[in-house]
């Protein structure tokens, strides 16, 4: 079972365990991580500007400027060195830099007096395999921090439409940018389920036509991807939902965005659904696996019987007429051996006839 | 699996994939997708016109001039030019523009400052199929669009119904329009959700009857279906029942809708519970069907079993004087021959009056 | 599967399709159907009076006197004319017309300003089978009109209770004479929910008996009956909820009724409490029936199993002795047939007594 | 099936039906039912005493003495000349009278203006059976009525308690009696469970121990026990869930009392909780079963083929040199017979071996 | 199944039983338990000492001087003597007394007006086994008493942390010494979990690799370690959101401690999630189990029938020749036995390639 398609779950129970005894809120020392790779761009309607040297002090620089919406975005997860920056230039709470080094993720919205802090997980799919890495997403006023671990950097479609004047993203607030970014990562997981949507009709075919032992393996691999889906898309819907109800109440969600959220949340809602369907049918899976299984058996069994039972009583005429003892009648007749072939041939026929009538034999095959 | 009955659950997921990386509310280009056909009715107690020359500018114009209530139906989803026109004349919101073109439907409601945004889908049989297509519904003070992707225009009684000067639809407003619009939509999903019940208890019926291996694929169709078809009704009673909820908050939905649009919710908790019936007996199918197969192969077994152990220790007895051996009894006997004949007649009686004792051969098969 | 002990499914969305493209709240044309049996009475605890020449418009009259509680009981469906009567005698809406004269029919409370409408199903056994008939209540000041489809009229207790002076009916007002007709519907519903007890028990005692192919269909039958009881009984007691919250809120609805409708709601959830057992029990007999066969295949597969093993080996045994090889040990020697014998003797208690010790013969068959 | 441990659900039913027609609150004359056993105390911080006549009526006199509280407890059901007397005395409304004479229980909480109305139901063991019987409590101003169906007194434990002066049940008023007597019914479930957790496991031993018949009706017998638990439990857990939320609304039940009721909560919540996990329990006893049928079976069929695939092919051979047709080789050769056998030595060795390697025969059977 | 790796549920069920009737509140006297170790420590920004005699008198006197939070922890569950000393000292309600000593344990919060009290189960790694030990915490003003029954001390990172004078423990009240030993609880449930899932994979592995009558043991064990785990964790995310909620709500729960708190809640939702996954894993594993015997179980059955279907035929031929019958063909005919020979090969290879092409011999078996 080397080739599993999702980080395995007992990574992040050792990750979790390996935390115990320590003061919440501790960063860890990771050995020497280097720091990660920071992009820093300050926009506003009329302008778009990218920053050489980036870096979490020039970021609260740009944002003490008061000239535009200030977005910094991290490929990979910063290191200790860089989190506690991060924290002094922020005032970021310790245990949100806790949760972003953390090892265990799921979707949440927590909301602080001076910012939001918002996680969430991208679904992407990397040569053939899905990958499940965590997104983090700060907002301050007027600041955007957004934090994607992993190589691939999903925000570059965005880059290019603040390089468009006349793009609605440059025209709005960091509120606004916070939504195109959580937008860009529910659209990721639609191809990702497209990918899983198509290899259990794969798997179902492959079912339908021949049954072999690798099946159940796959099958068992099908519910084990419902449920890391399932783990990561539904607290991102209920995210999204809690950040909807939290417009207007924080003064951070302007109620200007809530038209957009409310089009988010129909998307979270159209992945569960079509998620809830791809569980209806892979449960089927295992029944038609089981059906399949008995089909075969019952096939199997049918050829023994018609074998034997055809078989069987013939060699026992044949044995009655091996045996030394004296008077067995027709031995000598002039067409005894013709008359007992004879008599084999009927009992052969009529078992036949027999079992077709059954409707265990020559029968058609129906497909409905 | 060439015959699916409903659409593919991955075309949804394909077209909404190739939304990737798009800013939210950018209308796609089909290439040169050909207008959609529209049909432009004005009409109040008194009258009822229809217009010769319709499109979205010229409903603006009829509603401008304050003189009855305006209805444009649109047969096919507009393209592009459309749409933007659609948008400009009326101040429809860019992500409502993107909802009417987009390719992932379910039954929702939408209320702006100025209009209500309405989707259903509306389930069809065609051809011995049933198709399920999405219906918009754009509702505006004195002012319905409504658009039915699909060939089929289910809004004709509405055009006779109109031409009554009696009728109650000529004597009301918009919203009872709305209304009697979406009374069409639930009253088409009778006719699908019958004939998919009458294709269960023909299933049933042949289940019962015999068993083969295509049955597996039309219980899991079947399996398919009922999720198609909770995926269409389950979020129109809630469109309906959230529709109900909102007369009186909405200055457009009035409250001399309520009996009507309780009458509506009434027929939705019906289909639902239709609905719900089914799944019970679809569940059970495959029960049946398991212990069909179960059944037929103890019946094979139970023919196997006979013959073999009855034949087989006869044929022991055959193969003892068969033996070269000397000093076998009765081998030289005057009767040997007869006795030997005997004896394994009375083993064969013995055996067949156990089998029958146990209930295993010639018993009555009943019927409850 | 003709016997099906309620109306099918099928019925309801057959009629329920025939309505498609109708305007909301007509009336079908039944095709001269005759009008009902009404039945009118007035009462007030001094006196109790029925009316000779029963009609609608008679009631509303009597009810303009203002002098007693005025009951006017249909017995079947009344007719188009009949309906439309009381349509205009007693302002009732057309959707309530259309429901009572409706084909799907389903528990529920409908509150209108000047009445109150509530429909139930009331299970009654009719020749050894369970009916389904729909029952409708309106509810108006000092009048109660009760409309009961089918043969079988359920009211005739209340008109003895009516012919007793000191009879709490005959005290209180209308609102306490709807209880009374809900009370006989739940009361109906006992003696049916009785009767299927007892078919799923004797069922469970012919499964744990012994095993045929119609107890499948009777299981499933079972399960669709479950289905119809809770279709039936479930909105009941939502609808019996829903009138005791209503009381206070719609001046009709006294609050001096509510220890009854507090003892009638104990009385649907005693209904469902019982039907949420019988569930569980019915959902066991497939496990049930599944391990019989089971079990009686694996009998079959065992005494197979002893006989062949026992004999093929003396078989081959006996064929070693009826080679027409040179040299084989015994052949000529004086006990050589004895000693063959034995041998197989040996051969055949050693596998009964190792088949035994396995625990696959001669076991006891505990029963616990 | 004649050893069912608990009340068959039928007797409810019909106990029910027979009371169909009759008008609510009707006692039900029992045909001369002899009067139930009373005991009659009062009871203050300074004294207790015993009332040597007992009667409803002397209850009334001592309430309205005002000299401490006073209670009534009746060994089995009062019959309908006690009742009436109840209700006179009391003012009980007829409702709560049919209630306690009723034939279906569950436990509820009934407030009335005057009083408050509790029934529940004693689990007790009984001479290894499981007994459910109802038990109800009246609580007025001063005074508890507690009625006991069944011939076990579980309240001796009360009376001790309140013959110590400085016991607190001694010192406080009614309500914190009632509270006693509902801990006295709750406590007397443990045992019960206790029972039936034994009797799970007992079977759950046996079951992987070798595999019977009777198991099935056994697991469908802990089926049903469990639903008759679940129907006694999870009615008194929302009854006293009820009662805790009615404190301070009601004037009869204190804010003194809310600690003792919310350890009382606790621990039906404790009673659920070990209900639940039984559930899951009892509900792998089925796969347990039919898995252990599964491998007997297996181990038959695999008996069967290894004995048939040895010895058949060597029959094959005996058969090829008892056939009297000329030119069979090593017929007349000098060590014919010994090649013959050894060749058929080796054919049955390595079958041997190949079962051997597939894992067949002769493997270790690992206990996890 | 001597190898329970969880306490037994009987246990609790007796000793719940133990207590029937008797006063709720009262202490049992265990028969001489030895009091249990206690230790005894004041702490504020400055300073922390550990007291040399700890008792719960000391205890109640350091807190009357007011300098500093004083936290005492009892290694134990602390006998009779030493809980009515507890119950005097800091008036603890005697339910909250009988809670301490009790047997039966589930996550709960109890709020009195002068203190809080809080209970949770620790899960703790013992010697390769899980044991759950209950956790009882006791928070007034400006005093902590924790109680952990069971010899392993989780408390020692606490006392590290004291020491150091510039830790967030020794700057902040009580209540963050709450939250400090609910954040070690929450921490040790991670590698028990861990543990179990490990040990889930293991037998995964093994039920694909073959298959065996221990693995059923084990899924039951597994299902009945599932039950324990949310016995236990479950009510643990409910208190701690209780505890959440309460903040503001109770004096002693300050709002500074909420992001902390928060924190815990999410570390328990992950625990929680990662056990819902874990369920579906392991009802999965049945499904496999049952898949495994029964492909066994068709592979056995196909040897069998290849063996006997291929040699029975042959047999038959074989008999033919073999009888004594006159006028058999090619009998003394010169190649007769090469001939029958050639003709039996045929037989034989014909039905080896029928049974080929159904894809029952000499298949790849495949692995997704």
């Amino acid at each position: 079972m080397g080739n599993r398609r999702f980080v395995s779950r007992e990574t992040n129970l050792r990750a979790q365990a390996s935390r115990r005894g320590l003061a919440p809120g501790t960063l860890l020392d990771e050995g020497g991580q280097s720091p990660a790779t920071l992009r820093l761009l300050r926009y506003r309607p009329e302008a778009c500007e990218q920053e050489a040297a980036p870096s979490f002090s020039r970021a609260a620089q740009l944002c003490a400027a008061k000239a535009g919406t200030v977005w910094l975005h991290s490929s990979g997860i910063p290191n200790r060195a860089q989190l506690e920056e991060l924290g002094q230039q922020f005032g970021i709470h310790p245990l949100t830099l806790e949760d972003i080094q953390g090892s265990f993720h799921q979707a949440k919205l927590e909301t602080f007096e001076h910012y939001v802090y918002l996680q969430c997980q991208n679904l992407s799919v990397q040569n053939e395999r899905v990958e499940v890495v965590p997104f983090h997403i700060l907002l301050k006023e007027d600041l955007v921090i957004s934090i994607l671990s992993g190589a691939d950097d999903i925000t570059t479609p965005l880059l290019d439409r603040l390089q468009n004047p006349q793009s609605r993203l440059r025209q709005r607030d960091a509120g606004y940018l916070v939504y195109a970014l959580l937008d860009l990562v529910v659209d990721q997981a639609f191809p990702a389920l497209q990918r899983f949507t198509h290899q259990v009709e794969v798997l179902e075919e492959d079912l339908l036509t021949r049954v072999h032992n690798g099946q159940i393996v796959a099958i068992q691999q099908a519910k084990r991807d419902l449920i890391v889906f399932n783990h990561v898309l539904w607290p991102m819907q209920e995210t999204v939902s809690r950040l909807n109800h939290s417009i207007g109440e924080h003064p951070l969600l302007r109620s200007n965005l809530r038209p957009f959220l409310n089009d988010l949340y129909d998307h979270t809602i159209q992945l569960m659904s079509l998620l809830t369907s791809e569980r209806d049918v892979v449960s089927g899976l295992m029944d038609i696996y089981l059906s399949m299984v008995n089909n075969r058996l019952s096939d199997i069994m049918r050829v023994l019987t018609i074998i034997s039972t055809i078989f069987i009583p013939l060699t026992f005429v044949t044995g009655i007429y091996g045996m030394n003892i004296d008077g067995i009648p027709l031995l000598h007749y002039r067409y005894g051996y013709e008359i007992v072939v004879t008599f084999m041939t009927i009992v052969a026929l009529s078992m036949l006839w027999y079992f077709r009538r059954r409707g265990w034999i020559f029968q058609r095959r129906g497909r409905a």
